[in-house]
């Protein structure tokens, strides 16, 4: 089966003068709606709520929505029916970023229109960070004068060819969410967490888990055809990073992966993981207040592999 | 300016009973428009003829075409009307691949549509050679018997970001394919050919050349949105394969590069190219009597890179 695993997310920050939270849910299924998926079931705390959706996963808190969206979706809508709830002036950044897709020439928009769109709403910069013929990452960043906090940080690892046990266990059909957690070693990640997962059938397995005001949020599409784990947090301080994706890591066994990484920071080293090359790094300080961080990991020994035969 | 370099290629190759030379001109021009391209200009001899294309390239043989087609073509097309003026068992075998894209969601089709429609007029295999989020080839063939000459080789170079005085040369405007040879040292690569090349404007580059029953073709695209250049030659011996891509490489200094390779043999060594890391390998035995090699290889040092504006 083909199912694009590849994310589109969008992150949109607003001004004091606006509380998120006291949204009515109706107006956030409306959103969720607009990218043409759907909640299936959500998690809160005093700090913000985490809908859990057929493709991926919505966050919200007072101040921020963060909302990441696989398969065919159209999560750049969902950014502009967001912005008519706004007055402009309200609005203190909007990031959009698509990852380069398994098949994306089944994909709606690309992400030139999605930018495009944006940009008329929003007047802003788009990036590709990484070569156009390897893995890249395409960035929409709003270019108002936006000051991040020094805790505002997000690390996002994007990886590709399960390996192991985990693509063993991703792969059983119609196990459990809990089965699933302690097969993998998901359960021993990080604890504290309240955790909403869903196992879907008969593969395919989301996570969202808050704790106070951070998070972490997980996507696995384990098909052969497009093996992909998304990896997303904001409970990162650079120091730790390091640690955090080597744990990550242990978890999935991918063959290969991206880091992307937001702070208020300008200079950041560039990261080294144990048996994996690391193929090309993107240091780039926006416009808008924040540096993103990009690097492209592969194992560190290339593999002959047999022809796919595909189905045709 | 955006433009596809990344091509698709067919290769059909008739019984004893078909003549392909014999064959009208007005009918090639109507299996290149079927394409959506036409003819620039051609070089002929007793053994076959090459036509130039405005994307990339026609070799008609007693025996067989070749046609490489770039840009948003349609080449399934022209192999769909090519078998409307053949009976089924004059057809011996059937090619046909497509490279994966810098820009998949502007094509008319996807390699599965083409592949389906291959199908249905000469049943077939298809594959993918490289894991689908690296690079890799699309190839469809027939799955009649077919036994391959053992000089019927074909090697494909397929080369990703320009770099050097081949970057610099290549994206000089408006120049001559005289001037762009001697410059880039193309008219060094291999003698006693007769050669029919183009400079397109402001840039892009073809070369067909044959000499007897053997030919090499060249096309750039030396865009900095999508830098690629194919090479494609049926004058190899395993033997000096090796030096044939070192002498290509030399010219076109990439960043990064396929082969591409055919021949009736069974097991090949994996290319192994000084100043190159080769990241995957993929060696099968089809089922129609080629055996396919394919490799691809990088920069050893991964280059930090800026992030790429793109005009929105």
């Amino acid at each position: 089966m083909i199912f694009e695993g590849s994310e589109k997310k969008l992150e949109l920050v607003v001004q004091d003068s606006v509380n998120l939270l006291a949204w009515p849910e109706s107006r956030w299924l409306e959103l969720i709606a607009a990218a043409g998926t759907q909640a299936i079931s959500k998690v809160e705390n005093s700090h913000g709520r985490a809908y859990l959706l057929s493709e991926s996963s919505l966050f919200v808190w007072r101040d921020r929505m963060t909302m990441i969206t696989c398969g065919t979706t159209t999560l750049a809508d969902s950014a502009l029916k967001a912005c008519e709830y706004l007055q402009s002036e309200d609005i203190a950044a909007i990031f959009y970023e698509r990852k380069n897709e398994y098949f994306p020439q089944m994909q709606k928009s690309d992400f030139f229109a999605d930018a495009r769109k944006l940009n008329q709403v929003i007047p802003g910069r788009a990036y590709r960070l990484g070569h156009a013929d390897e893995h890249h990452l395409f960035l929409y960043h709003s270019c108002r004068q936006f000051e991040p906090r020094k805790t505002d940080t997000t690390l996002e690892i994007l990886m590709y060819g399960l390996r192991g046990r985990a693509r063993e266990a991703f792969n059983e059909e119609n196990r459990s969410g809990e089965w699933i957690r302690m097969q993998t070693g998901l359960d021993r990640l990080f604890s504290g967490y309240s955790v909403d997962d869903h196992a879907f059938s008969p593969i395919g397995y989301s996570l969202n888990a808050i704790n106070g005001a951070r998070y972490y949020t997980i996507h696995v599409t384990p098909q052969d055809e497009s093996p992909y784990v998304s990896f997303e947090t904001n409970l990162n301080s650079r120091r730790d990073m390091e640690a955090t994706i080597k744990s990550v890591l242990e978890v999935f066994q991918p063959r290969a992966f991206d880091v992307v990484y937001f702070d208020a920071k300008a200079e950041r080293e560039i990261v080294n993981i144990n048996g994996y090359v690391t193929r090309g790094a993107v240091r780039e300080k926006l416009g808008c207040g924040f540096n993103v961080y990009y690097s492209h990991h592969s194992e560190e020994q290339a593999v002959e592999t047999a022809a796919y035969l595909l189905e045709i």
